[in-house]
């Protein structure tokens, strides 16, 4: 039940983590735990807490420094180092990946693009090379990789995760399986469609 | 505050939807809540309140008939109905996302793709030719579009949700600018990069 709870909490991090980065674009210095719920369309007791988790890092009555704040939650949520990371699957949703976010700049750095497709093998993306997938399960032996962010179709996927599972610590899975962690291999399943079920809930249910 | 609460209520039915179609998968006729709960990393009594937002639809001692919760959750979300969509932004990620999921299967009918891009118009993906985006504007006052899904780049977001707002009923935004809803226009904002941050909490954080 402990760990139920904080995984919520952590869950809900990032998003703290997006609203801190508004205050400091604004150059606000200090912020209420309301003033944070209003935010995120949540409740001061609430972002309470979430904090009280982790250890108490407002001072009753004064607030939160935003910069410390964020510092800490980055700390928390192991930002504040670096990943390497592989891509597998260099598809739509992969180069989209790869394009998205500077990843490098907030410690992802993406060292190896894996495709199973002969047309893309050899093309680089944002400087990298893509290599056959036949290559993967050998260089993640060979290579200390934290992340492999999975981007490969319904049908590869299971033979992929066979081949990466235990060898690299977390899977980012963009494929539309859901996959099971393992003692050493930690998942986070992308369910893009979540998001689109919500809106529609919300466009049939104005306030 | 009600509002609040239903919000993160809301934001669980979908991956509700997802454990009920893999109890249905296995044929399962009854589920209680704890074993909703277990499947979901949650308990049993947030579950049971969770459906008691909605009126109680399980009977004490019996759990829920799966087909019948599936079908009701389905009805909450207003995934029982269709929807007219379009895609703005035929780069990457909204090929991937035209190409992720069967969505005319689940009722999301993309009816018209635009572009700013002169090599991509004319191009057709999953039989929809890619049009100008010179005529988004003539586009959504002639046709009664819900949802609009943007996945233009950070320059023309702004540019292009002014022609959106107040005229598509919902914006599901992949675009790395946040925006806001209206009195008619509801927003989902996608933040891919929630998953991968609390992924690295995982991988820090093994149970």
């Amino acid at each position: 039940m402990g760990n139920d709870i904080s995984k919520v909490v952590i869950k809900r991090l990032p998003r703290y983590l997006r609203v801190l980065e508004l205050f400091m674009e604004r150059e606000v210095e200090r912020v209420s735990s309301k003033e944070l719920a209003i935010k995120l369309g949540s409740t001061a007791s609430q972002v309470r807490q979430d904090f009280n988790c982790f250890g108490d890092f407002g001072q009753h009555g004064y607030g939160y420094k935003v910069k410390d704040l964020y510092a800490k939650i980055k700390e928390i949520l192991g930002l504040n180092k670096k990943y390497s990371c592989i891509l597998v699957g260099a598809g739509n949703i992969g180069q989209a990946i790869i394009n998205y976010s500077k990843f490098s700049n907030i410690g992802f750095d993406i060292e190896a693009i894996f495709d199973i497709n002969p047309k893309l093998v050899g093309v680089s993306f944002r400087g990298i090379e893509v290599c056959d997938v036949e290559n993967l399960n050998d260089y993640i032996q060979k290579n200390d990789i934290d992340i492999a962010i999975l981007c490969v179709p319904e049908i590869q996927t299971l033979q992929t995760y066979e081949i990466l599972k235990n060898k690299v610590r977390g899977i980012w899975n963009f494929a539309t399986v859901d996959l099971n962690p393992t003692d050493y291999t930690s998942v986070e399943n992308v369910h893009l469609n979540d998001g689109l079920f919500t809106l529609v809930y919300f466009i049939n249910n104005r306030n």
